[in-house]
This record gives structure tokens, C-alpha cells and sequence, in this order.
């Protein structure tokens, strides 16, 4: 988790007192349930486990998430906020100035697990998806969460006319090739390989 | 779960005595399973949950399937077969005999939920996938689907010069598609649109 932890400093708002605390310690139960999802799945969130990761009593933990959907739907938002900020360190620079196509290959790229970190969050994500089936909510998180995606995919192939079916297309390869990657079938280097194939295709 | 009971009667061998009946009961229970994976998640899938749905005794599950693992396993296996029924009812004839690219359009719009049944078997997968990754006797078992699935999609594409890459795509976009599906994000007809587009272009 020390990743998770690392990547978590750079989100924080630069403010003391407090506020500041607060999010600290949200910050650090979210990231405790993720760890937990990663190494053994959703089943395994309880208010003792995160406790116990998260090296705080459970008192605390309730504190701050009364119930166990509240911690499920932190973990959610830390894991994408953790995500987007890998990708604005990968780029280097705003968003909104790089070359489209070198951010778009990121973006996509991104999604095939290739070490503990990214591999956390699409197990993550994938759980989710599960969880979704009998979750409204986190099913209507999830379709918010691939509507900006899709739109952003689209703006990224063609600002100009953004192509939402190929967007679709693009990030659900990303996606089914990660799936792949995540029970051990596709090694991370084939799957990133018919990603950048996709890209290509698509900039023609 | 009627239209899961009516693909089994098609796949039970047409023997009698207490072979057949052996294997008939193996399959009901087989599809209670299912049938609670797809309503509410492989966490409701318990003893008790699983003699309810096939209306019978707890003990009789036991006898039949002595842990959890192997009920799981079980559905896993019944999924499959029932699919790939299915597929051949709707191609209609021999599978060798037939049009590679109807054949091929078959089985990878097959993975778009479009249907009680085809949901319930793709919410089945997904969750399979998740259980996975606790579980490394469920990922081998994933992987030798995939490994045997992306075999067949490679000589449909091309029967002379199986190309393992493109069928790797074309399997991954479905199912990545199909996840969209399965949460309300994407409309079935969209998903199948994106799918069908992708075997136009592989064809080209």
C-alpha cells in the first residue's frame, strides 16, 4: 500500500488545522479498504480489517464511515482520484496542453495492471462491477464514472468531433484486456500491445 | 432460471437408470446456483440458499457437492456448458459445417447480455473473475476457458493462419462491452453495434 499512500500526499489539500486532519484520516481508511479489495476482495471489508489496516481503532474508523456502503464508496472515490492524479503525473504537464494521442495512450494504457498499484485498482474496479449487480448505487457511480471516461476518450481521438462508439470501444478493450491480465491468462506487455494496436487504428 | 432448466433437458445424456438421474440432480443444482449468482451476487451462495432455490434438502446439496469450492465450481462448469448449447441452437447446425464469420458473430455477440439468460451467465462470469483473485483454482480454471475460447475465435477469423492476437481483441472488447451492459451503462444494441464493427474490420 505504500504506493496508494505516496500517491495520496500529492491530492491533499495544502491546508492545516482540523479540515485538513480530516481528509488525512478519511484518506488513510480509504486507502486501508482498497488494500484490503486488492489482496482479498470485497467480501473481506469489515470494520475490524480496516481498523486493522488502517492501525486505528474501530471506534474511529465508524467515526468517520458509520456504515460498511460508506467505506465501500470512499474506497471508490480514493481509487479514482489516485488513478487520475497517476495519469497527470504521467503526462508531466496539464492535461489540457499535451499531444491528445501521447494522453490518450496513458489513459488506456493505465487500465492494464503492470505493477501492485495499478493492478489494486483495476481489482478494485472489477469488484465493483460485481458489486454492482446488486448495488444500485454502485452501479450508478460506476456508469457516471464511464460516461466522463468515455467523453474524455472521445474529446482525446478527435476534439474536434468527438467518436463516443469509438471511445466505447477503446476503453472496453482496455478493460476485457485487463481482465484478462488479472487472472494470469495475458501478460501485461500483449494486452498494453493491442491497446497501442487500437490507438493506432483509430488514427489512421 | 425456466430458460436455464429447458437448455439442461437438451444437454443431459438420453440415458436412464441412476447415471441419469445422478446427473440430472447435479444439474439442478448446478443451476440454483446460477440462478442466485446472477440474482444477488456469489456471496448469497450458501447451503441453505442453494436447497431453497432447488427445492430440496440441504443434505442432499451436501451429498452432491460436500463444500462450497465445488458448488462454485459446478455453476462454473453448467454456465459454460449451457452456453455453448446455446450457441450451437442458434447457429443451427454442425459448428464445422457452418460460415466461419456467422459462427464467429454468434458467439462474440452471444457475450452481450441481451437476455434473463445471457445476463444471468455473463453477471456469473464476471463474478467468477473476482472470485479469482482469491481464489487460484477458479483463475485456472478462467484461463483454460480463455485459452480454448480465443483458440476457436483465432481459426474462425482466419481457419489458415490462426491470429491469436486479433481473437484476443475481439473477445476482450465483448466482454468489455458486456460489463458495460451488465451495470445499464451501454444498451445492448449499442454494445452488439461495437462488436459487429469489430468483425467488419478483422474481415476487411
Amino acid at each position: 500500500m505504500g504506493s496508494h499512500r505516496k500517491g495520496g500526499e500529492r491530492l491533499e489539500r495544502r491546508t492545516r488545522g482540523p479540515g485538513a486532519h480530516h481528509e488525512e484520516r478519511r484518506n488513510q481508511i480509504a486507502d486501508a479498504v482498497l488494500a484490503i479489495v486488492a489482496d482479498r476482495g470485497l467480501a473481506a471489508v469489515s470494520l475490524t480489517e480496516v481498523a486493522a489496516e488502517a492501525g486505528i481503532s474501530p471506534g474511529r474508523v465508524q467515526h468517520y464511515f458509520p456504515a460498511k456502503q460508506q467505506l465501500i464508496e470512499a474506497a471508490f472515490d480514493r481509487g479514482n482520484a489516485l488513478s487520475a492524479a497517476r495519469i497527470r503525473r504521467l503526462v508531466g504537464r496539464d492535461l489540457a496542453d499535451a499531444d491528445p494521442r501521447s494522453v490518450l495512450t496513458t489513459v488506456l494504457t493505465e487500465l492494464i495492471p503492470y505493477d501492485a498499484t495499478t493492478r489494486a485498482h483495476m481489482r478494485v474496479r472489477q469488484s465493483f462491477h460485481a458489486l454492482a449487480f446488486a448495488d444500485e448505487r454502485i452501479a450508478a457511480r460506476l456508469r457516471v464514472l464511464y460516461d466522463d471516461l468515455h467523453r474524455r476518450v472521445a474529446a482525446l481521438v478527435d476534439p474536434g468531433r468527438p467518436d463516443m462508439e469509438a471511445a466505447l470501444s477503446l476503453v472496453a478493450l482496455a478493460e476485457g484486456l485487463a481482465a484478462y491480465v488479472l487472472i494470469g491468462h495475458t501478460p501485461p506487455h500483449v494486452a498494453r500491445e493491442r491497446v497501442l494496436h487500437a490507438i493506432a487504428e483509430v488514427y489512421r
